[in-house]
């Protein structure tokens, strides 16, 4: 039996020193521990409808797009500053330094659209409340933010207790 | 009958004055016409072994995790400098002014490995054949570059001859 975190690699002080990441790239890698994840994420959805999965740049795109597929809803990137080539809404968020600013085009969600959010690793929940934020921006209605994982130390749930929080691993 | 040019948006002068941009994100925001995009990029792989999807960041990502599931085979990212975490090779590619380089974690393609290589848009070339090298680099052989779309004019085909290219539309 595939266990999901046999295919999360750690890897000490990336992308700066003191910080543990979480690599998904084996993850990726392996045919059967991907379909193994992707079917996980999709149970945390349960039977809810969908119209849109929103994933956030880049990690966010890969089982963004499967889980998409899946659910025969459309999927809409949400993008660092200046990626997306569209009229755009923004949104800033912190960093350990300083600010920076999350976009989404702005015909990319209808009012009313019912969405999952998606990304892969639920941190401090900066990016992921910036998210959300967007996506209500436009009258979307945030049903769920699905994560492979949640680092709980880091208290990203806090950030987000509004929102419903489904991560397939924690940490 | 959906066409999948009517879900691809001209964006003038992105993301530089004088450039025609070719923007997914409409065809990626509706269920019917990504299913038919996966169909056709699908067909032209034909029945040829895949082990290995190879997407460059990071809109070859979007039909690339979705090639890999439904071809059974594995999804590797390669990315621009300093993003991935692991233990990386790398390859310069020519932009208009200057340089810039593509990594590929250096366990991600097992000698031998039958590679799909994966990209939005082929335009002049250099980041396909950059990643082909890096393919190539691993022991992986690249069976077939596939794209939603060539922009024939900037003849990204010459510099690839000795690769089987197959775009989905010509532009």
């Amino acid at each position: 039996m595939i266990q999901l975190q046999d295919y999360i690699r750690d890897i000490k002080d990336f992308p700066k020193p003191g910080v543990l990441f979480k690599d998904i790239t084996p993850l990726l890698a392996n045919s059967e521990a991907s379909a193994l994840c992707l079917e996980g994420l999709l149970s945390l959805v349960e039977d809810q409808k969908i119209d849109k999965v929103v994933g956030i740049e880049s990690r966010g795109f890969f089982f963004g797009t499967l889980l998409a597929q899946k659910l025969n809803a459309g999927f809409v990137p949400i993008r660092k500053s200046g990626k997306l080539p569209y009229s755009t809404i923004k949104e800033p968020y912190s960093l350990e330094y300083g600010i920076d600013v999350l976009e989404m085009h702005d015909d990319a969600i209808k009012k009313g659209d019912r969405v999952l959010l998606h990304d892969d690793v639920l941190a401090t929940g900066g990016t992921a409340k910036a998210a959300c934020k967007l996506i209500e921006q436009l009258g979307g209605i945030v049903v769920q933010c699905n994560f492979i994982m949640e680092i709980e130390f880091l208290k990203g749930a806090q950030k987000l207790d509004q929102y419903e929080l489904r991560p397939l691993i924690s940490y």
